[in-house]
């Protein structure tokens, strides 16, 4: 028989069912979406280094790390390499700072009552993560993906310090399955005026907890997962891995910083750098465990607005995306996992150990 | 620029953004995803008539209404076709009515401070919604999908009857993008132990709004958009089809009750088979316009304990698949709709008007 979990750092259900792993799909599978990936791929992917004109301009770029050389490839050509990461704002922005407002001139009368609507100001950002057309985070070096994550950091600080924006999030949409559009790796930020309902569910929670306990949820899980270890995956003396009690989606892994810090955005160069390596290193072992999957993973960090929090702890999560939203997902908001999170964390904990000899 | 709408009904976020309908995008359609059309699906099916024994024995069956007459092709064959709506079981349910608990078997000490943990008990039934191997709803006759709609109710109501159950949703995955996993149109039932946060939520509001207005949430807006019309697709005397205002898909559209009503599993078998052919109706349009997309729909109706009650309306929602699920929403609860409600009403409000001469 399946089991009924509620998260106790989240609030939400899930229903672990793992019978539900044999079922039969007659259709192919999510992570194996077809790809198009052509031929002229540099030629026309905005991403690519020589293809700026194709963007806006950037908001910020990072340069190679002094003493190192360009791969041979790149040396040969003429294209400007001078950024290793490049940050634009999107395109097709859901947000924006723009002064127009299509809301000004709307009639009111037309919103239904009780509801409420206003511009959708904000900011979103792209991170491209290489000037290279590659298409994983793990295809890069550690180097670079500390780059990567220094940006994360800065960017998200940046959207901190704008007046009139609430909450920040840093996620990437890795591959189709995940909802990606371009296939050249990239991230996304996406700052709001406001708080969304999941977030503000969870730090209601989180307020809750404190006060009855006296403690921060997560630091309290992370004594009992040490402890239990059943769900941990790797251990740094920054960093513990796990999978969450109530893992929405096979092999959901979190990442979260040992010692208490409500702020991504206001973390050191150095920790920065060390969760780049430990993520690179788990998204190694789900990419192993699991052929390549597509995934999401975001950055979740307190308000904007908050000084240094008691009853909240940062934290990054990776939701490989082999299982359907579906019907029953939309009515409920619970979700349906068929691998157990004691399962998962096993099987990603053997590959996770520093191999001997 | 973009807009923030809130629902006035369920108080979920949405982004209107129009702009990011012209995002380029090198992977597949979702909507297109590749089949798997075996050429002996007959033999293999779980869900073909004559193959009865591939699934547990059904706790109902619909059989043909009286009088009319077996399509040629079949009345050749020896295969069982005294039904034409089959209940079975779910054969890999996520929550079933067993006796058997792995929960009272786990160390409660494995359960982190702060969760909750309980059997997965309930009901996981499959409504297979013809004897045929056909793939969608629209591919039916309006008396066949009567039937079909007919044993949502009574399921709903059978699973409203059984002790220690507190909600019920129908729902269809129409198509691999949806969530489906067998083609063979079929809908299912999910029976659940407890109220889900997204349902507790929106009920919640509903009992504010009428404590605050005096009146039902759905009523009020019914009224509101009838009168603006921007966002009503097709008005019938028994029910009113509209885009919501604050839309999470493309398309989106709910299938309201006129008249205020707040549990779909006491209706009337007149008014069970209207909405049948009401839904049925718009399935097409929505199928003509958006060249037969995977979508959802499902039936959210008043938890199970409730006796009638002003604060909630039942509704049916339809929610087309061509937008895909990402960082942004695990991380926020919100959704990004690259198209306004009111272009989407406007263009299936023309399919949905009875052609004249």
């Amino acid at each position: 028989m399946s089991e009924l979990r509620k998260d106790p750092v989240t609030g939400h259900t899930v229903i672990v069912a793992e019978n539900r792993a044999a079922r039969p799909d007659e259709f192919a599978p999510l992570a194996q979406s077809q790809r198009f990936v052509a031929s002229d791929a540099r030629a026309t992917c905005p991403f690519c280094a020589g293809n700026e004109h194709l963007t806006p301009h950037s908001v910020a770029e990072y340069p190679r790390p002094s003493g190192e050389h360009p791969p041979r490839a790149e040396s040969a050509t003429n294209r400007d390499m001078s950024w290793q990461v490049r940050v634009v704002p999107n395109k097709y922005p859901a947000v924006d700072g723009g002064a127009e407002s299509a809301v000004a001139n709307r009639n009111p009368l037309l919103s239904p009552p009780g509801s409420e609507i206003s511009p959708g100001t904000g900011r979103h950002e792209v991170i491209v993560e290489s000037p290279h057309h590659l298409l994983r985070l793990t295809d890069l070096s550690d180097e670079q993906v500390a780059l990567v994550f220094r940006a994360y950091r800065d960017r998200l600080a940046a959207a901190a310090r704008e007046s009139g924006l609430a909450y920040g999030i840093v996620f990437k949409n890795q591959g189709p399955a995940a909802g990606a559009s371009l296939e050249h790796l990239h991230s996304q930020l996406m700052a709001l005026p406001f708080l969304p309902l999941d977030v503000a569910r969870e730090l209601q929670l989180g307020v809750e907890t404190h006060r009855r306990t006296g403690r921060c949820a997560m630091c309290a899980l992370l004594d009992h997962e040490l402890t239990a270890s059943q769900r941990i995956v790797a251990v740094t003396p920054d960093f513990v891995a796990l999978c969450p009690y109530a893992s929405r989606v096979p092999y959901e892994t979190w990442l979260v910083p040992s010692t208490h810090a409500s702020r991504f955005d206001s973390c050191s160069e150095n920790l920065a750098n060390r969760l780049a390596q430990f993520a690179r290193r788990l998204l190694i072992c789900l990419e192993t465990s699991m052929n390549r999957p597509d995934y999401n993973y975001l950055i979740r960090s307190a308000p904007f607005d908050t000084s240094p929090a008691d009853h909240y702890h940062w934290r990054m999560e990776v939701l490989p995306r082999t299982t359907r939203f579906a019907g029953f997902e939309w009515g409920s908001g619970c979700y349906i996992n068929p691998v157990a999170p004691e399962r998962a964390a096993a099987e990603l904990r053997v590959l996770a150990e520093p191999q001997s000899g």
